[in-house]
């Protein structure tokens, strides 16, 4: 168990660099020179070409190298789900951590896959855990509380697992973050943080999660709106988090602060991992500058949420799993980025013509 | 060069199985219920599902691997390139083929990312090459002539590219083919071939390219309507590709068909490459059965091309660059797909519950 310093609340930690600010713009101009000199049609690459300047930006540099990049799937369990606001019952968030650990998940297989380091984080599952190298244990509770009756967590679970989040990054090697998460439950948490910080009606921002359909989803936005009503108070992010959210969101909020500070590329899954993203812009906005979002997930919310962020995600595939599935399936755009920028020849190098405009406008 | 068998017209080839008929519908059932079992909610993993579902469809197993995977690139040169539809000069053809041999190109960069074996077709150059071993001679003629003026190709040289396209899949190994191609002018055939085939106006078939815009545009749009209107009775498919289209497309046609034939996975491009699926799936409908589309390009006509080949591409990432770059950056999603299917484990073996929903109808 990491113990945290409580020295400071996490919305008074330092500052954190901007990088579009003047310093950057130089790197800008020469990465996207850099860019459009490649043997390709000005802008062909599309989007690619966008995320290959960007992860230029984020890790300040012409020539931009993802070393050892990290899938960690923050786990934990919600009290809200006694409401039966979910499709699967709170022990599967412990089945799942195990299944994670075995190989067997969609993560598990997709970070094998890619050769992305995987560890898990116990951020407060119901269920204890035997040791394995691949877990880390800051667990804060046994699940939150349920929070139609009562805040989900306190102030000090909630500044703890911030703190936690910030220093599991610290420990890390590598320069890229990719975050994904597990917990029964947490697609509500996700949806009411999404509607208070949002400032959205519920109804616009709950989905189906792992597959809550027909009356039962009349029941989740019940829920859920009962929830928001009860903590109609807590409109602060820091406030909002404690009484409608999750430990696994709390730490990855944590989490996203210090890898934003040390400038790392996070990698951002789909609904859950964006609301941790959303309370962390809240409370930091230059958060958003090194987040790269992964894919638009069908859960309801997510495209609400990413116009929110202002985020323009890789892929589309339809995908509603979590546990970080979506940012590995998005991890090898990120690498060919960086191939492109790094290893195409340009129009000079290769000895290719350039546009007929082109070469009349000089 | 290759020297084809002339024996049959290309459209008398034998008829492909059906990979949906009767006797397939057992290993469809088979693959849905596997995929159903991961342990994951229902559908969670979207696209990549029907994907995983497909790939075990064309390769006729439960158990979908994608072995030697095959990255070969058309290239030709095109006579209505004269008429200044493109904004770079036919030169710009034999070059890059030499900066993708060289190891240089989106292409070349992208194949070595994902170690896919990259082999470049001459299919009719203006300029000759040296010998290469990434590079296959099957020239028909030092580029097509000019459609605005008389046929691209004459019939016996189409049917000498679909033999040859068909001969060169049997020498490579490996059981998944990515289509890419380059040629100057050849979004222009693509366009005309789109136009005809599928009974479209010039004008919603026509794009940018490689970033003809304004006033050059409009001349495209007249030169390639002009085509069309002097081969007005160029209607079935093997008399629009030789009167409209490029040596590289009608080699591209024949590859399909044998790698259909064979039932390779066949993973097609952009604009141009599904130019050639347009025509072979006008001669033999069910190549479409063994395609998987790797992107929906930012050429223009590109959403009708899909549209009219029922086709719901993979990504979306605005990109118009052809070489095949959109089947390279697809390529780790196929691979992720099979990895689901043969590496997830299921909720019986996990030891992970059931939705609640689920357990109560059963």
């Amino acid at each position: 168990m990491i113990t945290a310093n409580h020295s400071t609340s996490p919305d008074q930690w330092p500052e954190l660099d901007d990088i579009s600010a003047a310093a950057q713009a130089d790197l800008a101009r020469t990465l996207r020179a850099s860019i459009d000199q490649k043997t390709k049609p000005l802008g062909a690459l599309g989007q690619l070409e966008d995320l290959a300047l960007h992860l230029g930006l984020i890790l300040g540099t012409e020539k931009p190298r993802l070393v050892n990049p990290q899938m960690v799937v923050y786990a934990a369990d919600h009290g809200i789900a006694a409401q039966g606001v979910s499709a699967y019952p709170s022990a599967v968030t412990w089945q799942m951590v195990q299944n994670f650990l075995n190989g067997g998940a969609a993560v598990s297989v997709l970070a094998r896959q890619h050769g992305l380091s995987l560890t898990v984080v116990n951020c407060g599952v119901e269920r204890g855990f035997d040791p394995h190298p691949q877990l880390r244990n800051l667990s804060i509770a046994p699940g939150t509380k349920d929070s139609t009756q009562m805040p989900a967590m306190t102030k000090e679970q909630c500044w703890q697992a911030l703190h936690n989040g910030r220093e599991l990054v610290q420990q890390l090697p590598g320069n890229t973050l990719l975050l994904g998460e597990m917990g029964i439950g947490n697609t509500s948490s996700a949806a009411m943080l999404l509607a208070r910080l949002g400032q959205l009606p519920i109804a616009d921002c709950a989905g189906a999660g792992t597959g809550v359909e027909g009356p039962a989803f009349a029941h989740k936005v019940r829920m859920l709106d009962q929830a928001l009503t009860r903590h109609a108070d807590a409109q602060e992010p820091l406030d909002a988090l404690a009484a409608l959210g999750g430990f696994e969101i709390a730490t990855m909020v944590g989490s996203i602060w210090q890898a934003a500070r040390e400038r790392r590329v996070i990698v951002v899954d789909g609904f859950i991992t964006g609301a941790a993203v959303l309370v962390a812009r809240a409370l930091w906005p230059r958060v958003l500058q090194r987040c790269v979002f992964a894919h638009l997930s069908a859960e309801r919310g997510h495209t609400l949420m990413l116009e929110r962020l202002q985020a323009k995600p890789l892929l589309h595939l339809g995908l509603r799993l979590g546990e970080g599935s979506g940012a590995a399936l998005a991890w090898p755009l990120l690498q060919s980025a960086c191939v492109v920028i790094n290893e195409m020849a340009s129009f000079a190098s290769a000895s290719v013509s350039q546009a007929v405009d082109a070469a009349i406008a000089k």
